[in-house]
C-alpha cells in the first residue's frame, strides 16, 4: 500500500518519458509536450490504489494507469481546441504552441496510443478493460458534447447538469478505480463500489471548484475568482440560484446574466448569497463525499488497507472552501 | 465469393443504418451524417474479400470491416477541419454542417466506436488484429502530419513524398486486406503478401489521382482539373518536375509557383509535358500496379479464388487516363 504522494512522485518521471516516438517530430513532440506540463496524476494513481486494494499490483497496472492518463491528456488537449483556451497548467496550450492541427492530431495518435497499451494486456483482463475504457470514452465524449449544447441553452435542469458532470468528468475517475479493481481481481461487487466511489468522489470535487470559482479565497484558490460568473458559465450555483430563487430574484439574476458593470461578480455574489446557494453547494458536496466514503466503506476489504484511498478522497476535497 | 459490386451495394446498407445512439442527438447525428454520405465502401469490402480469399467469412468480419469503414471517415473528418475543406463527397463537411467543436468529437466518438466494435472480437483474431489496427491508426496519423509539414516546405524528394502518401492513405487499404487474410485464417507469409498488395495498389491509385488533377479529362474526372497546380499541391507530378527538369526548366516552374495568371494551369501542364512526367507518371502507376498484382499472384491460393481481388484491382485503376 502507498499513499498518494508517493505513487504520484514515483508516476511523474513515467509521463514526462518520452511515450511516443521521435518522427513526425511536430506530431509526438506536442503530444510530449502536455505530459511534461505535470498535472496531479490523479487518474493513474487511482489505477494503482484501486488495485492494490485488493492485491499486490497487476503486471499490467502500470500500461492501465499510463492509458488512462493519456485519455486524460487527450480529452485536455481537443477540450481546449473546442474551447479555444490559451493556457492549461499555466503554459500555453498545445493548440496555441503547435497550431490546431496539430494539435488535433496529436489528440488523435494519443487516444491510439491508449490502445496500444491496452492492447498488450493480458487475456485476464484485456476483455474487461477495453470494454470499461470504450464506455468511459464514449461517456467523456458525450458529456463534452451536452457542456457545449448547455451553453447554447438559457436553461439547464440541475439533473441534466449532473449527468453532464458525471459524464465530462466523473466516470474517467470512477473507471480508473474500477480497473484497479479488475487487475486487483476484485469480484463484480466490489468492481461497482470502487466505482461508485469515483463517480461520487468526481461529483463532490466538481462542486467544490464550482463553490470555489464563486466563494473561494483568491489568495488560495490560484486562479481568479469569479470567472465562471464573469463568462455566465453554468454551475451548479447559478443552476441551484434560477430553480430555487423567489421570483424577484431569479429576475435580478437574468439581468445579471446580461450586465456588463464592474460590480458584476459582487452582485451576483451577493444574491447567490441571499437565495443561501453557497450552504446548499457545501451540503451538496458533502453529500456525494459522504456517498462515496460509503462505498469505499461497504466495500469488503480490512479497513486498514483503505486508508490511501481515503487519504486521496480527503485530498482532492480538502481545499479551502 | 462475391464480385466487389455485390459487397459493396450489401454493405452501403450497414452504414446507413444507426451505428450510434440517439443522444447527444448532435454529436451522434454529425457521425452519422457523413456515413450517409456514402463512398464506395472500398474498405470494407476489402476487410471481406481478403477473408474471403482463403475461408468462409468469419463471424467477426462485418464489425472488423464496421471499424475499417468508421476509422476512414473518423479520418475524413478530422483532415476536414485540419484542412478547412468546405465539401466532402458533394455535401457540405461535418464541421461546416455542425461547427468545428461538434465534428472534432463526433471523429474522436467514432474512433472509439471502432475500437469498441474490434473489442468484441473473438480471441482467436482479437489480439492481432487490435494490434494491426493500432499500427495502421498511427501511420495515418503520422502520414497527416508528414502532409501538413510538407506544405510548409519548399523542397520535398519523391522519396519522402511516396512515404507520406504510403502512411497517409495506402496503409488503411493494406490493412484491411491484411485483417481480412487473419480472419481467414491465412499464414503470416500470406497475411504480408495481401497487405503488400493493398498498399501498392493504394500508391498505383494515388499516383494515378495526382495524374487525372492535371491530365484527366475533366468530362471524366468528375473534379476541377488542374486544382493540385492552382494550389501548388507538392504531388507525383510536382515533385518529379522539379527534381527531373533542366536547370532552366526549374527556374521557370518554381516561377510559375508564384505566378497568378489565367494561364497558370496551360503553362505548368506544358512543362510538365516538356519535361515527361505524364508518361513517368503513367509508367509509375503501372509499375506499382504489377507489384500489387505480384503479390497477389505469390499468394498460395487457386487461382479462380483471386479473381474478385483482382476485378477491384482494376476497378480502382481503371479511370480513364
Amino acid at each position: 500500500m502507498h499513499a498518494f504522494s508517493v505513487w504520484a512522485a514515483d508516476l511523474d518521471p513515467v509521463f514526462k518519458l518520452r511515450l511516443f516516438p521521435e518522427a513526425p517530430a511536430n506530431l509526438y513532440d506536442a503530444a510530449q509536450y502536455i505530459l511534461g506540463l505535470g498535472g496531479k496524476r490523479i487518474r493513474p494513481v487511482a489505477v494503482l490504489m484501486g488495485n492494490e486494494l485488493f492485491d499486490a499490483l497487476h503486471p499490467d497496472a502500470i500500461p492501465v494507469a499510463q492509458a488512462f492518463e493519456l485519455f486524460h491528456n487527450f480529452s485536455l488537449i481537443h477540450d481546449d481546441i473546442m474551447d479555444k483556451a490559451p493556457l492549461r497548467r499555466g503554459h500555453p496550450t498545445v493548440h496555441m504552441k503547435y497550431g490546431e492541427p496539430t494539435a488535433l492530431l496529436a489528440g488523435d495518435v494519443m487516444l491510439v496510443r491508449c490502445y496500444e497499451l491496452l492492447s498488450h494486456l493480458q487475456p485476464d483482463v484485456l476483455g474487461r478493460i477495453l470494454r470499461l475504457f470504450n464506455d468511459t470514452a464514449k461517456g467523456v465524449c458525450e458529456g463534452q458534447q451536452m457542456d457545449m449544447d448547455f451553453e447554447q441553452r438559457s436553461e439547464v435542469h440541475l439533473d441534466e447538469y449532473v449527468e453532464m458532470i458525471t459524464l465530462k468528468t466523473s466516470v474517467l475517475l470512477a473507471a480508473c478505480f474500477q480497473a484497479g479493481a479488475i487487475l486487483g481481481g476484485a469480484g463484480t461487487g466490489s468492481q461497482q463500489h470502487l466505482y461508485a466511489f469515483g463517480k461520487n468522489l468526481g461529483i463532490a470535487f466538481q462542486v467544490q471548484d464550482d463553490y470555489l470559482d464563486a466563494f473561494g479565497d483568491p489568495a488560495k484558490f490560484g486562479k481568479q475568482v469569479g470567472g465562471d460568473i464573469l463568462a455566465n458559465k453554468k454551475t451548479f450555483l447559478l443552476i441551484r440560484a434560477l430553480e430555487t430563487g423567489t421570483p424577484a430574484q431569479q429576475r435580478e439574476l437574468r439581468e445579471l446574466l446580461e450586465y456588463r458593470g464592474a460590480d458584476k461578480v459582487a452582485r451576483v455574489l451577493e444574491l447567490f448569497r441571499a437565495i443561501g446557494v453557497d450552504a446548499w453547494a457545501n451540503e451538496l458536496k458533502q453529500a456525494y463525499f459522504q456517498q462515496a466514503w460509503q462505498h469505499l466503506d461497504d466495500t469488503p476489504v480490512m479497513s486498514a488497507r483503505k486508508v490511501a484511498l481515503q487519504e486521496l478522497a480527503e485530498y482532492l476535497i480538502q481545499r479551502e472552501v
